[in-house]
């Protein structure tokens, strides 16, 4: 009898899983369940579609679904699972009923937080997440002349751009006093914030939502702290929360991030029963704090953990220092594990090294400055966080990098030492992470501190 | 009184050093001497002059001479330095006869090594290394139809290129089966020659230089081991030598390499004696094996290092990994440490893991590919080398990691696991190394190897 395993969602999570669990045993019978009439396509695309810089959202898709028939994959499309039963073994799909399970993987993902505001309930209020949706409210976006985008989280920065690239008159509302103001430094973003006002962005920073304002049922606009601003259409863009509905109800353990507690091997406090992606939390691997909403990088490699365990492999999941990057503005900006404004909120102490570098020969054609600032245990000078703003080149790179960095414990001492490739259209004489490390150790023993 | 530190060469290592001295000693008395009229000035930058890519050679300054008399640094320019006299610890330099020193740096540089076939007084054979000489250059390649590039060397490649782009007929001839024979692979440097086919280069790999040809004294094309190939203008891009005449007729001691060796602080043979950059040779962090003719960056860096212990303070210069990168016809090729046709030659046993991967999602505007070729140690796994070819984005940033990856010794079980930065128009969901990295362990697990 091949094993039967159920996964729970057709998201990177739920298809990392499929994928693991097949790899790992041929012969299993793996049903994947979504409550959508898609899979495989990629819902980080839709605001730049949206934006205009990607033609339309028929390339956002990855893989037909016959693919997944052929790898044996059997997708119930439209199907929301309603209910779990952990000493059952069984999931209750809508329309199936009861269905066993051998192995479950859980990639139920995640929910936009409800703005707790009144008028929740208007026409109006777009929240990005499935592509069709995304389909009709680009043609609502065709006619939007004036736009609120609610909070400067990650989604928000790329639809207030994209927003603004599409010539919307765009307001930007978030009780922050910065954007992206819970992980993302004020020195790093001032001048993203800068580059959207240059675009016409209006942005109302230390500003709370206090309701959605409606008109015959469609919303006409937001009632904030700093007054009224009209809208034909709101963006909500609140933090991502774990969609734990399922793993909650039947008693699985859920974190203080409301994320579903999982072991190294995605294995969650359930016999057999495993957990991927946005509805898990997991912890920071030098904090130890434990996060949720992180990339769908880290979601697809979550999944492939999860499912080559569920199918009898043997795979482990790291802690980890989350690199991250996006553009915004006219910007990129980026870094790895945290910056100032996590590890001051935490009481870690660090001490600093930045840089303004530049991405290739200052006198190539396309250069661009790199600010990079790096966070170092004091003492032992540890690099233990970093942030970056520049022109785009090499800011991804640079945070993969540096999140490796950080996990294997290199020192302000290894950075300032390193070599770099140095090619006028490509690199710069000085790369400017081991500028930043130098200026750095330079400050350090200066003070008597080096 | 102060110190007397005698620098002999202006370009990266010599300055380098200028600077790491006044960094050490802000009192020490500074000398630099240099047999040309110019210095602070990238001649990397060249190719890309002649290319068009860059307006003109004036970009290419980047300080003016002010700068170094403001810095309390001495510049003599014009002034070659004939002899060295380490017992009497004094130079001797044209038309100011034997100058004393208490501390020397030498940054001698490099020599294009004798092409060693007839005709080599020939007017017409370019050898590209001083800017004004450049200039003057530029107007005759304005008015060259035909140009043959004597050696596929990094600055061959750049050159090929460069005339190719400028609409001149260009001829390479190398001996080696493929181009960048010494170092690169040759599926790394196949998109390369497609590119070069594509932009109309004439390739004669197998092919011996046997003669310049000439008429009237001028250059009019070159014998081969392939036949006759006529050239307006022929440029000589052989193999960088170390110039190390002053030091071995001084009795400094001489490296396999002609480079002169240099500790971990570049101290010379001789008491009080520093050198750096392209004149010294710097043992390779695995192999041991001693290179010379890395970039103007390792040669600011060990400037740096020299200056600062002539200076009386104290550093160290460590093994190279060699992190290189460079732009080829329409691609970008680059690398770490070595790939197989060096680990081949040198007998060292490796395991590959390699990958076809993408610089950003899939759909989006300005995607490229990207090869990435891991080399590791078999049975550790350990990283020991690494090549790439791709569309250019993030090949610097990726050989600057893959050289800190095997210093520090990371495994493909490190890389499979790395985290990365996934945002549409910056990184793909799955980094082009991490495929790579997970590749090589399937196909090891496979046979049995993992």
């Amino acid at each position: 009898m091949p094993r039967r395993t159920v996964i729970v969602g057709g998201g990177a999570a739920g298809l990392g899983a499929a994928g693991g669990v097949k790899a790992a045993d041929p012969d299993a019978e793996v049903t994947v369940y979504t409550e959508y009439e898609d899979i495989a396509y990629s819902p980080c695309g839709i605001p730049y579609v949206h934006g205009g810089e990607i033609e339309d959202f028929q390339r956002l898709f990855l893989a037909g679904k016959q693919a997944y028939v052929d790898a044996g994959i059997d997708v119930h499309y439209n199907t929301e699972v309603t209910a779990l039963n952990i000493a059952r073994k069984t999931v209750t799909a809508a329309a199936e009923g009861e269905v066993s399970y051998d192995r479950l993987v859980l990639g139920t993902g995640f929910d936009y937080a409800d703005p707790g505001v009144p008028g929740g309930d208007l026409e109006g209020l777009y929240y990005v997440k499935n592509i069709r949706e995304a389909m009709e409210w680009d043609k609502v976006l065709d006619r939007t002349k004036v736009a609120v985008v609610v909070d400067a989280s990650p989604l928000g920065l790329e639809m207030v751009t994209a927003l603004a690239h599409r010539g919307i008159e765009t307001h930007l509302v978030d009780p922050n006093p910065w954007a992206l103001g819970e992980m993302a430094d004020p020195d790093i973003m001032a001048p993203v914030e800068e580059s959207w006002r240059e675009m016409g962005v209006k942005l109302h920073f230390n500003t709370t939502l206090e309701a959605f304002l409606g008109d015959g049922g469609h919303v006409r606009g937001v009632q904030t702290s700093a007054g009224e601003f009209p809208a034909d259409v709101v963006v909500v863009c609140t933090h991502k929360t774990p969609n734990n509905a399922l793993a909650s109800a039947a008693g699985l353990r859920i974190g203080t991030t409301g994320g579903i507690v999982v072991d190294e091997r995605m294995a969650t406090s359930a016999d057999g029963v495993f957990a991927a992606g946005d509805c898990t939390e997991i912890p920071h691997g030098f904090t130890q704090v434990p996060l949720q909403g992180l990339t769908g990088s880290h979601a697809y490699a979550q999944g492939k953990v999860a499912g080559t365990n569920a199918g009898g492999g043997s795979r482990t999941y790291q802690s980890v220092y989350v690199p991250w990057g996006t553009p915004a503005g006219k910007w990129v900006i980026g870094g790895a594990s945290f910056g100032e404004t996590t590890a001051t909120a935490l009481g870690i102490p660090y001490v600093l090294a930045t840089a303004e570098g530049i991405s290739r020969a200052r006198y190539y054609p396309g250069v661009h400055k790199i600010k990079v600032k790096l966070l170092a245990e004091p003492g032992s000078l540890r690099l233990i966080g970093a942030q970056m703003v520049g022109g785009g080149e090499g800011i991804k790179e640079r945070a993969d990098f540096l999140a490796m960095a950080v996990k294997f414990g290199f020192t302000l001492h290894d950075l300032s030492t390193m070599e770099n490739v140095y090619s006028p259209p490509i690199g710069a004489l000085n790369e400017p992470i081991v500028v930043a490390a130098t200026n750095g150790l330079n400050e350090l023993a200066k003070a008597g501190k080096g």
